[in-house]
């Protein structure tokens, strides 16, 4: 993560001066060549085949999945204890924010891709991988069952059981229809790279099959009305990326039908991009109306034919009908039918998203952990353990909490149940004491003292300031990095926990609770204009944040080799505009 | 083709100094993003809709295809008084030498496409392209049909009839199976963009599936057996790519499967690349020998099934099997099923291929042209027309030719039967006369007369010197640009034929007959070394003309956009390898 807090510390200084952005990514990617050519040509291809019994005494580690979560898990993990089996459908990890990119070309598919097995085959630990997708998790017997994805030709060996001691799932969601019909049948998605490649191919068939001659004005209207369902951050980039490139390059080719197109966004909500400042969500709604992208809010899918999407206004219930070319659906993620199986197999058959604690640990399952889009964490209420963190905190049994007894208590409580801390910030308080004295009224400090039940009522609005963390690669990064932290030292903290202090136990818990830091999101919105928003509540919109847009992409990159990919793909598009062959 | 010239010319000089080759790469491409970059701005996007009286009084003509004899047609043409109509599946020309380079990554399919829109709208001239494949052509009534590629969601708008008043057929051909049981089934085909990004897929699913932990060695080499058929330059050239990829990318990243990869050649006939210079082969034959490429001649393929390859030696007879993970089929081409259809109705059912006379006009049909693989030139022998050559030669009608009526006649004959040219080259003589002296003995030029049967005795071998032009791009780009160069002088030359003398009717031939000129041909080994056969018998074989390969292919690349990507992909390749994610 050591980027991003460099980025964040520039940032400023971006902003003052855009050219600067400009330089390092020259200069990320020229200097990053030489690094790469120097690391291919000195790379060891020798491999240590370690003895039988070495492996039998290491701990024996499964990922399930080679995106965000897992990657960032294996590229952090350091401990050549264990013996680490990787197992994904997708021999690759993809950069998916610059998957919009890809839909239209500005990015190849190719650049933003990387081998797991380059990424792991350079480090010094035991990391296997398997092509393969798991369709069982058994917790009971700590099995996971996999098959390879290759139909046929393989004689019964598509299927592999694998053991494990710790089960690392991070398999990512799957697209969410909320169980529209048609939408499977007839929408595309944006979730995969193979997704992105065949939106390219069909927006190149819709102007291809509107060319053709004996097509009648409202037909070539139908072929070429694309339709984006979901105003997030991925249909707006989406829909921006298309307009773009049907300006900047289609127009040119196709000139006889350049009228007929139309772009329109649908939105269940008020407003797209309701989850940044509202300032970026006016830029944003502006811009689209300027470059004639039709939005419609409030406006939710009900079903989608072969032909036409239907459409219900919120406000007053009418339905109405939109003939299409091409509809791409991006409303969110829903959970995998594996995990959805597993979920019923360890009792949390009635929760939507597999539940981990903050170690990001599955409940009820000591050995299993989930991270990434795939499960969400359960954040433990202050409410819930309010007498246990009463009683451990008045140390002398006297009933009632002192201000000494308070502070010396305050770390470990605000690392277990950060939602203390959060509503200490907003509140603008500078320790929990301020707590205590606000619900005594106006005391000297060293009177205070609450009985348990003015301590609860202290803290009763505490819980409200938990939040779920958002499905993005962000989070996911994060919690891989995290996760193969504590597997890095988790011998050593075994035997001297690091964590806060067990409420409901003996003790300390082994590690601290993973903790979420938002370092700022982007939305790019065509015409070479994105919107930042940052920690701060900063946010720039304009050239300059897409400069830094392009800067943040480029450093985060997983190797040198994206990295200039990438870049010169941005370079490509600026001098000879996208490829609209249909490939 | 001028290029082609000054590289013949600079070659010598390259050859002393390989280093100014590489000056020649790195200039071609870095002046040319400057160019391109002024063009795309300064590209006028508006479009002339010309008004439909003038529409009605051009000629139409259609032309099929989008491959290498349609693009060099449609480039060339430069009278805008046609009304041109290109019809064909794919919407973009792809530089099919630098295929087998695809099939491994070595160069990105996208960077060798260009699409036919971008190729054709800054023409001066009437170009509409439809995306739709022709099932029939109608000669009779001047008809093509065609049928849009896209199944469905059309309703019925995917029939298309196009009139025409000239047919440029330039479809090529499909891969020559020679209805071996299994092949169409089992086997993949290098012919095109698609077929090389699936073989490229294929392999890394080979290397996945033979490090699945299941697997025993045996069902190991199996899955890592790569068969290429066929001995020619594309086979040749797609089992060294498949080498260079395995031995310097694939088996760093799956070390533990290396061993057992094994790749086998398996050629008919005695030797591969017989079309080349015998000191090309023994080259390329002891190359594939130290690289472990096992190479099997004389050996037929008579049956593939779904795990299986079955050879027969052609030898002994001796069958025998190999199973096998992936066979690519090289061997050839075949005539696709709608010009075979098309031939039966004109009357050459009982050919294998479709005839054009010497001006690439279909055999019985005035106004339609073949070019490309999809036709041949069908020469006109000498022998066919000896008595009207005779009798059209002797202008006194004294029955005898003399010397000073030969001559007069020669230019003539010669342009009208190449055959003649090359059978006096050949025989190292210098003129016809020759031909009549060595026949009548050692006599006085002045003396020298023949009756027709001494004539018919005279040239009685010069038919033995025809030969099929070889279905190359070469072959095809310069019939493409001729064909043009006829259609942009049409009228003028309709008016003053610049062409042969008709031996079998009154006055001269429209146009001068199709010549082919050739430039040498490139066979890369793999390992950075390439053999190259140049005019007059010129080998070269090793890095030197690796360097030229790259020369040459950069400066023939159809645009200045994939002359710059092909040559950033050298340059990627150079220094990150292959990229091996299955995508």
């Amino acid at each position: 993560m050591r980027n991003w807090s460099m980025i964040e510390r520039f940032s400023e200084t971006f902003r003052q001066n855009p050219s600067l952005s400009r330089l390092l990514v020259v200069f990320t990617v020229s200097g990053g060549g030489l690094v790469a050519y120097s690391e291919a040509n000195s790379s060891n291809s020798e491999v240590k085949i370690p003895s039988p019994e070495v492996v039998s005494r290491k701990k024996k580690v499964v990922v399930l999945g080679t995106g965000w979560a897992a990657t960032s898990f294996l590229k952090n993990l350091k401990n050549s204890s264990y013996d680490v089996q990787v197992i994904s459908p997708r021999n690759y990890f993809a950069f998916t924010p610059l998957l919009p990119s890809v839909t239209c070309g500005t990015v190849e598919a190719r650049s933003i891709v990387e081998p797991i097995r380059n990424i792991v085959h350079k480090k010094n630990i035991d990391i296997h991988y398997w092509e393969a997708e798991c369709f069982k998790i058994d917790a009971e017997n700590k099995k996971v069952f996999c098959r390879s994805s290759k139909d046929g030709k393989l004689n019964g060996n598509e299927e592999i059981v694998v053991d494990y001691d710790y089960l690392v799932v991070a398999m990512g969601a799957r697209a969410n229809t909320f169980n529209t019909p048609g939408v499977e049948e007839n929408c595309l998605f944006l979730k995969e790279v193979e997704d992105a490649q065949k939106i390219r191919r069909t927006v190149i068939d819709c102007f291809e099959r509107a060319s053709l001659p004996k097509m009648t004005d409202a037909e070539r209207q139908k072929v070429l009305q694309f339709v984006v369902v979901g105003g997030g951050p991925t249909g707006v980039e989406f829909a921006a990326e298309l307009h773009d490139f049907v300006s900047e390059d289609l127009v040119k080719l196709y000139p006889k039908v350049k009228d007929f197109v139309k772009i329109t966004l649908l939105e269940a909500g008020d407003h797209i991009l309701n989850m940044f400042d509202k300032r970026i969500t006016v830029f944003a709604e502006e811009k689209f109306q300027r470059d004639g992208i039709d939005l419609k809010t409030g406006s939710m899918v009900v079903k989608v034919s072969d032909s036409e999407i239907s459409t219900k206004e919120i406000k007053n219930g009418q339905i109405s009908s939109i003939p299409y070319g091409m509809v791409v659906w991006s409303t969110g993620i829903g959970t995998r039918p594996v995990i959805m199986e597993f979920m019923k197999q360890i009792g949390q058959a009635n929760r939507r998203v597999l539940a981990t604690d903050e170690w990001l640990r599955v409940e009820r399952c000591n050995s299993i952990y989930a991270l990434g889009d795939c499960a969400t964490i359960n954040q433990r209420k202050v409410m819930e353990d309010i007498s246990a963190i009463f009683s451990k905190a008045d140390k002398d049994r006297s009933g009632t909490l002192t201000v000494k007894e308070f502070q010396d208590a305050l770390d470990d409580i605000c690392e277990r149940y950060p939602q203390m801390q959060l509503y200490l910030k907003n509140k603008q308080m500078s320790n929990l004491v301020d707590i205590l004295k606000e619900s005594k009224g106006d005391v000297a400090k060293e009177a205070v003292a609450l009985n348990i039940e003015e301590f609860k009522l202290a803290l009763s609005q505490v819980d409200f300031q938990m939040k779920n963390l958002p499905a993005t690669a962000q989070v996911a990064a994060q919690q891989g990095a995290y996760l193969a932290n504590c597997f890095n030292r988790m011998e050593k903290c075994e035997k001297n926990p690091e964590g806060p202090l067990r409420y409901r136990g003996e003790g300390r818990h082994t590690f601290r609770p993973f903790r979420y830091k938002h370092f700022g999101q982007f939305a790019p919105l065509g015409g070479e204009q994105t919107a930042a928003q940052l920690p701060g509540d900063w946010v720039s919109i304009g050239h300059s944040s897409q400069w830094l847009w392009y800067s943040v992409y480029a450093s985060k990159l997983v190797s040198w080799r994206t990295r200039a990919l990438v870049v010169s793909d941005w370079g490509r598009r600026f001098i000879f505009g996208r490829d609209s062959s249909q490939i």
